[in-house]
């Protein structure tokens, strides 16, 4: 344990309350004993079969159905719930927590996150909002893994008279999770992920969708010839679906915009394809390729071909 | 060698002619040789440097400038060009086959590859439209693996009147590459492949222009936080840029009928967005699963959360 990334050996925090246990929580689990960051770890869940799976799988010692008792306590309370969900839990949790605590959170929407948080957070507690931009297509409590948040970003959005020291530690923190850490406005962190995280799953929901209702081709056509493209968007289309409504329900304002640009872009593609605007067409495809040139260069994907990858079990028709 | 997948020992031609030698080309060329099915390997391209690439790969023994040459004495022709190509490389090997020569191609439309190539296709010559659905989004003669085709469908579309000897024996090439074969009629595939692989790539090319575009966002801060999703889409749009336009420009009918279905879907889901529709929203969203299930159970990806996946060569922030 002590040989791997982010470990100190020094603890940071003596309790930590995770408030959700699903994917994003199960990992800050894993990550924080690999790093030996906390004391110990406690969890809430309004789900009995989510409880029952956290506590058998050592995710935390204790998971409440109350999230006011998770938090008795806790040094550091981390939200990990659909962001639908805050307003309330924030109500119930703020009168039981503890002086010069830190409560954070690891929603997809942040604007949305201190609107509904901040006011319910009393004196003396630091609330501090963020979001560590990680994830697969998987869900619940067994779906965690401590390497989750390795080289990935966690961006904090701490409100302008944020107390220093607090932030401070909070990204200590996610370092130590694995994680490199940005500050930005919730507002502007909106705005960022409208592009690169909520617009494509609501277009890989939507493609998935479109497929799944064509009278002309069947089910079983679009599931055999998915390995020509179409696969890739299944995957990003099977994550959480309550997640994923609160994110567009609460950062409208930006996925309508940058869907806006999106469908006039759509639109020009479509009519470069019905008029045969060749140029057009090959010149846009090329520009494209720039953009994930430097993904891979700035280590956010790896350049190995995995849209051609085996899948695992599958045996040739013949041997 | 023996041992591999596909492997029977027996060769089925004396002399296949790869026209082409990018991606599927150099594919088909590790596959063959895994599978001894093939005497020689001959090929063609209209560049030097994938020429010379080629044959120092050693995918082919010799690489000819003149596809006219590479057909000489070759019992299988399969042209592997961007479709555009088709009809001048079909006039010109067309004078040049061998009586009895089997001719495929492996391109991404089927009803204009047949418009393109058999009007060329002497009498006694064995013209049958194919199409491997496999890739990755890398090109050139260094990107193809023997093991591209495994448990993935090659689709043929024969016209009515297509020799049937000659249908069963490249059936059984491609299965030796390690395929499994589907036969329907150039209409449907390339309907079928609308949705399965023209809409994702197109949708793919777009979001990663629009998100280039964006002044309020930057090119970093999209790269930066690609993995919240963006990433998988950037993957598909490096893919090459001829060949796409090509895909294009060539199923002009099936991908704006796929291009309608798919906006007028989203216009609804913008609809759901604007008005906080929640309920329509979760029941999209959780639609979309039921499909990517049946992608995983039918063996056409995996279930292991590569969405997550760990850069290679990343090192945690701190250690």
């Amino acid at each position: 344990m002590s040989e791997h990334a982010g470990t100190s050996g020094e603890r940071m925090f003596k309790r930590l309350a995770l408030i959700g246990v699903g994917l994003i929580g199960s990992s800050i689990s894993h990550a924080a004993r690999r790093a030996g960051l906390v004391g110990e770890i406690v969890g809430s869940s309004s789900t009995a079969e989510t409880r029952d799976k956290a506590e058998a799988l050592g995710l935390v010692s204790k998971a409440y159905a109350d999230p006011a008792d998770a938090v008795r306590g806790a040094d550091i309370v981390i939200l990990c719930t659909p962001v639908g969900a805050y307003g309330e839990i924030a109500k119930a949790i703020g009168p039981h927590l503890e002086k010069d605590a830190i409560v954070s959170d690891v929603g997809s929407v942040k604007a949305a996150a201190v609107r509904d948080i901040a006011p319910h957070i009393p004196g003396g507690v630091h609330f501090i909002a963020g979001h560590p931009v990680a994830g697969t297509e998987q869900s619940g409590p067994e779906a965690g893994f401590a390497e989750l948040f390795d080289g990935r970003w966690c961006i904090l959005t701490p409100e302008a008279d944020a107390d220093r020291m607090a932030l401070a530690k909070l990204e200590t923190f996610w370092q130590r999770l694995g994680s490199q850490v940005e500050i930005m406005t919730p507002e502007h962190h909106d705005l960022v992920l409208a592009i690169t995280s909520h617009i494509p799953h609501l277009i890989a929901y939507n493609i998935v969708n479109t497929a799944a209702h064509l009278g002309r081709v069947t089910d079983s056509e679009v599931i055999k010839f998915s390995a020509g493209g179409f696969r890739d968007f299944t995957r990003i289309a099977a994550s959480d679906p309550v997640m994923w409504r609160d994110v567009f329900l609460n950062n409208k304002e930006a996925v309508l915009e940058m869907l806006g640009r999106f469908s006039e872009d759509l639109v020009s593609l479509q009519r470069a394809i019905r008029f045969s605007d060749a140029a057009t067409l090959e010149r846009l495809f090329a520009e494209a390729r720039a953009i994930r040139r430097g993904i891979i260069q700035a280590g956010q994907d790896t350049a190995m071909p995995d849209f051609g990858r085996r899948p695992e079990g599958t045996k040739p028709s013949e041997s």
